[in-house]
């Protein structure tokens, strides 16, 4: 084991991440300091206050910390401004968590005069690669302590072992019924991996979603929402202002409500394995809809397509864990100066696990209806122009043509 | 008017086409070859024939042509392999039915010896553009007669006026009522512009929908369906191998049954200006979805990210016209190169507008069970590998921050 | 003839424009203002005046600028920051200037209550698409006057008898030896197109050059520059600090006299058709080679493979005339964005032609002499890390080999 | 050490790779393949027989190919037909060979039924990446041993003591002056690293440099060339046709003479670190020239712009040894699509250290004169076009900035 001094671990409270507090102080035998992160996950956190205390952890280096607004202003509204999914599908959720996280363990480090930093992600996944490169960055020399990668708790049975005879509490639920979901929840979802899932060909069950109503058992009337922007990030709801944690409270439950926002899939992860996911992000998904429609109206059409281009890039920097990386900051640049009259608003109705966009408007939009217009327009628009247009960008495949046909092609 | 002898006219038989018939028999007083494609919009084509020999149009001049199996086998499913879709939303539904019109058209010019073609798309649209360099690049000598461009038919009332001076039949709906919705139709979608949606703060009436009921109305009890991939199309549903016709075929039936794919958004045409249209794609957008899922396990991720990120411009492409360009031809040699091994079966729910995938399988599946486990996997991936995989995928970082701090940064 | 009342001219006082000028007299009786601009061309400006005094404009309606500055500060130097290239040759020397052009014009335009602007570009180029794209983009409701699109003045012999008759001097040049070269010069470049260029295989005639010497006529012994970089841009050759036009006019020089950056190729004009052209750009062959060696030691390598990614799109972008477009500017931002470290010095050699780069430093360098070190690093850099690096990097590549084997592939 | 049974290693006969060898036979005991491949680097190979044999190697388990034609034939030219550049500089002379390299490796393991394979690489450089990625993706349960990155011999003097002790013969080259340079060659290209060139800001000493004379030193009078392609490949020089090696042997040798193809670069590793490398590149300087020249009359504007937009991501899966990746594939399919035109011929000038296009001609060229002329062109061409072409250009432009001005903006 390396020479450390003082590590902050990332500490949700739970089982995994006590067992890995106890196995540092065995196993290190160095200062620990706990971070806890209120990022909507929905848990209380002053148990895992509680907890650290009977580990020992002294009062002074028990952090917990409010991080909801934040999250959602810096990390998840800058991130939908670029219209992201990650494969087609995957809002990533748990992908825009983790630098924030890794911020603050770095700054809590900092002030604690840390050498160390610690999590409870696992070898095989990528939230080991997105916390590390955020520590890396931020810090270059802090030394990392991945346990899961370390030990040898291998399976699910040594783990509880290893909780029992060091007297931590296990829950009912660990101890039946084999291993549980690995999930991770904030603000922005809620995501379950492992046990049948493993499997691509299953189906999941009903009993593991808990943010949203089976569609099936949804109210039967649609719901409305009018939903404002300003620079591209939503400020307020059917008329009421709200902050941006607030924004994501209210549509996570009224999408919740509808069945909105579930996902089942397979992606690849940045370790060069496919991975069973299933996701819930009902506000994201309603957020998602809604920024491209506000867009429609407000981008000009060859920005849009940048903006098109460049997203799936995007999304897997963040994805990989790049947040922290300059070619992120440099394409979040771009992302921001577009944003700067996508203003209006978009009306959404959500049903039975669907979310659909029936209008839109702003003062901003470059949708000219006398230009667009069926009718007569009254010239605003020459159509013979278009005679013009035409030629010229057939004028490449037509000499193309004639001269395939003089060599007989 | 320039000298034209014969011209071919993409002639649906419609009041529209109907009018440039006549004024085509009126204003270049050439012989006109009637060409009226079956493209699963499901009219009967017979009155045409009836209507283009009223007009004294030659037996031998009238061609009407079911190209429903070419249509889906040889543009809709090579699309759909690259998972297109223009500006976030769009399937295309209009856009890929065009390079076939041009083709066949060319082909009926070449062979009853036609110097010109003619079509019935306004000076504003996108279809013009579509059908026009069809021609160009499969015939750059064509002389091409875009009536809309030309006449001065340019408000409802004129058109009326000329069709009833010249004894063409019109419709009750369209005496009344005002204009109707601009509509296109075909194995693949039907779509609404025009009329009130030519603002896009009002929702679209619920009276407009053709293919698909309101989601509300859809039934109670969601419905399963089995589809089979082969070099990524589908080639049999629950079991049942069918032609590619009859595989959109069914699924536009189902999915519409379901209320599935109703679509309202405001795009951006190629001739630069912004536009309001709605799509019915039911069978489309199953498709869509399955096809990303059996990718899921079956392709490799650098290929599927590649892909994600030729899709935008790809679909751009087809959205402009350039399905006969070399570039789409190009694009369209690499995208089905991958496809060689996207075989399998995906299981897609449909309730009440929505569909989402909840299993897949395949043979030639890259998802590695025991790999993937969060059991213990024997061996078969090493954990201690990703530390440095992190490590050298952070050093650029590291290097940066230190550089940084070093300047005092 | 449309209705103009007033019309700003690109004049340069040369044969073509003064005929454009007695064109716009003769066929719009409208006033005329004349707007000559110095961007480095190397020509007098005056005699410009004294030819518009004699058509009898009057002395407030002509403009005669020094852009010099501007041009190469606002233009040139954000076009090099992204190592601009189009179709891997071309810098750009004449796209660049037109935006500049443009702007100016409509910004007179606006002082003088013009309704029009007119220019000298043919229909055939890609400069009436640069100019008026310009004039649009800035002011949507200016009417344009293009004569090379709309008189009959279309071969040589007809121009000058038109000149002839309206007593507009001929120099001899233009009488002899038939049409002369097309050319186009400012502070970046001088091109060349026309005449036997139009024939791809023919070599270009030596007499042709003008600011470069024949690399066979070059100085015997090579000389070197040091260039110092802020922000991406140069301020300084061999430690004297100079301003931007200073500086592009020192490297032209000393370029010229050592015969770097004659070009000759095939390229694609927007409109349609691939043209043969000429061209001298010594400063700016200098400034591209140094540009991206000091970004070599001072950019990230994923900001830096971004923007190669990104240039191609970018260089179209100014090639086709879109400057003043939002997709254009958005990428701008990125790419200013990324020079704010891209500071330091890079020593080149200019020798017959050819101009390389021997050194380069930087304060802000990313090179890490400790890690990169053949020799014995004392652990800066932990060999063994590559092989997880390697390792990970790999698994999808074995997965799927192992897959292929098993289904015996 | 791992249980290794037979070991295939990449054996060049120089020092580095015969310490190796003896180092394997030392810490693995395992029965030992060499593997030497001619890929024209410019050394006798029976040497490295009669080494091997010394060091015990069975004969029957020596292999010494002649790799030079597949080497230009399957990876050089392909590689070209993309113009392939990494980071604007470098044309990826070591990382092509590579993958050969390890496909010949692996080729031998199965034959020999070997279960481990070994290379000189460091673990600090992209080499390993590119043997290791060939080696995984060929075959998923190979062993590799990359002794670099696993012994202690990290120091010049320590590794030379260990050659000593091995009783292997030590240059005189090696024993005096310090450490060499880094060197790689092959047909395509030498290269050098380390020494004084760790300092960027060093210039190179005119000696490193053996494949080219300083330009000063090259002849007066220029040489020309008749390059002649065929899709996309030279099959002929100055009328003389040749195999692919023959071609890039050809190249060099003149190339060399007329001190073409010297470069002097800093470039961004795979690994995560900046390193200064010169390269010395004759004949692949000038076929990316001429490729470039003749793609520029026989390829379509988009095709090639495509292309070009897609050539560093090319050129980044080179350079980061992704050769068998299917990625590298699909990309290479799109290109070879794109040559099957690319045929004619290119006439280029060397000169002191320069090689310029001054000619070029195809049969399938796409430059029309006709249309292209300054002159009258008799109709081909409809300046008026450009009007419209221009118009619908700038609609979404002119909307914007209408739409800005009523705002007031």
């Amino acid at each position: 084991m390396s020479d450390v001094k003082k590590v902050v671990l990332a500490y949700s409270g739970g089982l995994d991440t006590s067992v890995i507090l106890k196995w540092l102080q065995d196993n290190y035998q160095c200062e620990i300091v706990t971070f806890t992160a209120d990022l909507g996950q929905g848990e209380e956190l002053e148990p895992a206050r509680q907890k650290a205390l009977k580990f020992g952890i002294k009062p002074e280096n028990i952090f917990i910390d409010d991080l909801k607004e934040e999250f959602v202003r810096d990390f998840v509204f800058p991130m939908f401004r670029a219209n992201t999914i990650y494969e087609g599908e995957y809002l990533l959720g748990t992908s825009i968590a983790r630098p924030l996280i890794a911020k603050r363990q770095i700054e809590i480090a900092n002030q604690t005069q840390a050498d160390a930093v610690s999590h409870g992600a696992t070898g095989k996944g990528n939230d080991q690669v997105r916390f590390e490169l955020g520590y890396y960055a931020l810090r270059p020399d802090i030394k990392v302590i991945a346990p899961w990668r370390e030990w040898d708790l291998l399976s699910r049975e040594k783990l509880l072992a290893y909780a029992e005879a060091a007297g931590i509490s296990i829950d009912m639920k660990h101890r039946n019924g084999g291993a549980p979901y690995s999930m991770d929840a904030n603000l922005l979802h809620i995501s379950y991996e492992g046990r049948h899932l493993e499997s691509p060909k299953a189906e999941a069950e009903e009993s593991m979603w808990r943010w949203t109503v089976r569609p099936e058992d949804a109210p039967d009337a649609p719901e409305y929402l009018d939903l404002e922007f300003d620079k591209g990030d939503i400020v307020a709801i059917n008329g009421a202002r709200m902050t941006p944690a607030q924004v994501l409270t209210h549509l996570n439950e009224v999408g919740g409500k509808h069945g909105v926002g579930r996902l089942d899939l397979v992606e690849n992860r940045y370790v060069g394995m496919k991975s069973r996911g299933c996701y819930e992000t009902p506000g994201g998904t309603i957020i998602l809809k809604a920024h491209r429609a506000i867009e429609s109206i407000t981008l000009d059409r060859e920005v849009a397509h940048l903006k098109d281009d460049l997203m799936p890039r995007y999304a897997s920097l963040i994805y990989n864990g790049y947040w922290w990386a300059p070619e992120r900051e440099a394409l979040q640049v771009l992302i921001n100066h577009t944003q700067a009259g996508v203003n209006g608003w978009v009306r959404v109705k959500l049903y039975k696990g669907s979310v659909t966009v029936v209008a839109r408007d702003s003062k901003n939009t470059l949708f000219d209806e006398q230009i667009a217009t069926f009718d007569d327009d009254g010239g605003a628009y020459n159509q013979a122009d278009a005679a013009g247009f035409i030629k010229l960008n057939a004028l490449r495949l037509r000499i193309a043509k004639n001269a395939a046909n003089k060599r007989g092609g």
